[in-house]
């Protein structure tokens, strides 16, 4: 007998129709003879009309009161899609976060998973009964008042489940079919890939593709459960992701996909004295205004007067309280100017294959001047080229790659054989 | 400085505006120096609308998971109640009924309360915080699952927290101005009571008067909880519940107030033996169909074959599964047949003067007679007269008896200074 965590996003237990279909389809996975827990989020929309209703009381509402508010949304659709299960016939039960057992930090509204102790979660599994478990929340371990686990929670509490029930695997049920070798409203022969690395799945979720959040696949690849990402509109198979780059075959230069970035902008701080701990004091003031930096970029100085420009990027929501607490510190930093773009994308081709084919860079720049695309800051990993290019272009640049490295399929994962390129 | 126990039910805390007005009035209350805590029921009909829900995916909905649904609608009010007293400027925590300490016992959907241990209240009030409990909701101290208290269940848990805390006083905020000498749809010039004992607020919500449940009285009695019934649409006092008859001086015959009730049915069982056990088996039959009777009349056998009659009121809705119950056992009962009346009505007077003043009940009798009113069944009780009239006569034999009584006021409580009627 398997043990099974599967999880339903927001629109699929949107209506009391969808609950029952999605209660239909755990019955059936529970009747193959697996033990099945389920983590459901809050029901369509209703995490943001708490929120509306939050805000129509309070125009800053506190923390704590926050999480206790937002947290009623999984209670509701948990206990929905149990008693939809119950008239199918087959026993279900319902739990909060804090009653399964997710312990958290006490960070209201982004809390961090300390441990997960599911003692009532299996007490329900050996009953025989379906258990389920509202996502998206814990509760402190030290405070003892319920927390939120900010975005993409819902996903980090299956994936936490699943590793401290040793689950078999972990089913996120989503509105896509699985993991595509680019994003298909761009590029329309884009692949389903059947399976990705742990370590390029983090990439790829880093690099802009939205199916899994970051944390969710940094929980899962630390605690190496498999998570099975597959639409909850069919009984297709999904992407599986699992297992470690040196499981892969090291001579095929596995290129796996690209993914596109729509919502970062670029600041560039001009004329910056070039000695030790000037960048220092640049990225200490976007850290202490909780900035989160992605793409960093420093020319040599070749100017006589010693001075040379310092740019990076981050998300564009951040970009005027970053401008802003810069110039606040003008002083201390001597800039000249800070010039502020967000009219950029960033394009990221993804494949544990790079490691041993530098041949790829090339390929890649060779695609992007063939198709006119820019190429403005270059940033690289072990296993993912990443560029900063003109916004207008990033679509052009998205297909020339996917192209350039044959990611185009017809439902079969795509393997790029080493052509030395 | 006093400690404040309040309730606001779901009408008051219906829109984002109210409960704006309901967290100005709780800030009011501790700016006066009081250590506050608020009850809050579900938000409007949110109640109704779960429930709904719950239909709609499951005909019959377990226990269990329904009390898990419907408590998120105090979570949720609560939680917008703390805030809005938050942008104030006073601090504010909400917390469940487990939270707060409200242990039950294990029926779900009709919980009784077995101890209330509010530690987390008590140390949000020595922080200085307004403390927002969810009503209606406890947690099971056998199986630690939530349960939900049943009808009227927000005002018991703020009378339990009220004793559990040994509060000052216990307000319950609703939509009405206090218990009145009669329902003033009916009777214009009902007055507001200033104070009614325990007892005869016990007799008034068990005869059909709706402001408070009787449990909720029952409680505040045992405890000797005062409790303050009052409007939350204005700062007019209301009235206060509290006292025992003893207390009251014995010459006065101080008649409080008459009550009525349309909720009511009539069986007769006909013709059944007049020997030890009949009577107990039919009551056995009705008990085991979870039916609660009211009144009772069992008539002197005056038939020479040795039978008699028995009558009992039920409420309404139960009386076609009390037929049923008793046309099953036909044969272990031996009655001719059974004689169903729901066009019946229940009107009571209520006071704890009747223990002293015997022409009580004659005064009672004649004024039902002016009004041409036939009586069909009496009970009473040390300060209460029931008596079952046909439902098109109760609007007229409330009336009477209020005038006969000389209940009517401006806003004056009454006291029937006895003329020895």
């Amino acid at each position: 007998m398997g043990l099974v965590v599967q999880k339903y996003g927001g629109s699929s237990v949107g209506t009391a129709e969808r609950i029952k279909r999605v209660a239909e389809r755990i019955v059936a996975t529970a009747k193959d003879g697996n033990q099945v827990v389920v983590v459901v989020s809050a029901m369509g929309d209703t995490t943001d009309e708490l929120m509306d209703l939050a805000q129509q009381v309070s125009p800053v509402p506190p923390a704590r009161e926050l999480d206790m508010l937002l947290t009623s949304g999984e209670r509701i659709s948990n206990a929905l899609v149990a008693m939809a299960i119950s008239s199918l016939g087959a026993e279900a039960r319902s739990f909060t976060g804090s009653q399964a057992g997710v312990i958290t930090d006490s960070s209201h509204g982004k809390a961090r998973i300390i441990d997960v102790t599911p003692g009532r979660i299996q007490a329900a599994l050996a009953d025989g009964a379906i258990a389920l478990v509202a996502g998206f929340q814990g509760v402190s371990q030290d405070t003892k008042d319920i927390t939120t686990l900010g975005r993409g929670g819902s996903d980090t509490t299956a994936v936490a489940l699943a590793a401290a029930l040793k689950a078999d695997v972990c089913e996120i049920y989503t509105d896509v079919d699985g993991v595509f070798s680019a994003d298909p409203r761009i590029v329309p022969d884009a692949a389903k890939l059947d399976t990705i690395t742990y370590e390029e799945m983090l990439e790829m979720a880093a690099s802009g593709a939205k199916v899994l959040m970051l944390r969710c696949v940094e929980y899962a690849r630390r605690y190496e459960v498999p998570v099975h990402v597959r639409s909850s509109y069919s009984d297709l198979k999904g992407t599986l992701v699992t297992g470690t780059m040196e499981e892969l075959p090291m001579e095929q230069a596995l290129i796996t996909g690209v993914a596109h970035d729509r919502g970062e902008a670029k600041v560039t701080v001009t004329a910056v004295p070039d000695h030790p701990g000037v960048a220092a004091r640049i990225f200490r003031a976007i850290a202490d205004a909780e900035i989160d930096i992605d793409m960093v970029v420093q020319n040599v100085s070749i100017s006589a007067q010693g001075k040379t420009d310092i740019t990076f990027t981050l998300p564009k929501g951040d970009g005027p309280t970053a401008v802003a607490a810069l110039e606040s510190r003008r002083s201390d930093i001597e800039f000249d100017q800070i010039v502020y773009n967000d009219h950029v994308g960033k394009v990221s081709l993804i494949g544990a294959g790079m490691r041993s084919h530098p041949g790829v860079t090339a390929t890649f720049c060779e695609a992007l001047a063939e198709a006119g695309v820019n190429i403005d800051i270059i940033s690289t990993s072990e296993i993912r080229i990443s560029v900063l290019v003109r916004d207008v272009e990033l679509d052009s640049a998205v297909k020339a790659l996917h192209k350039a490295f044959d990611l185009g399929g017809e439902d079969e994962a795509v393997v790029y054989a080493g052509t030395g390129r």
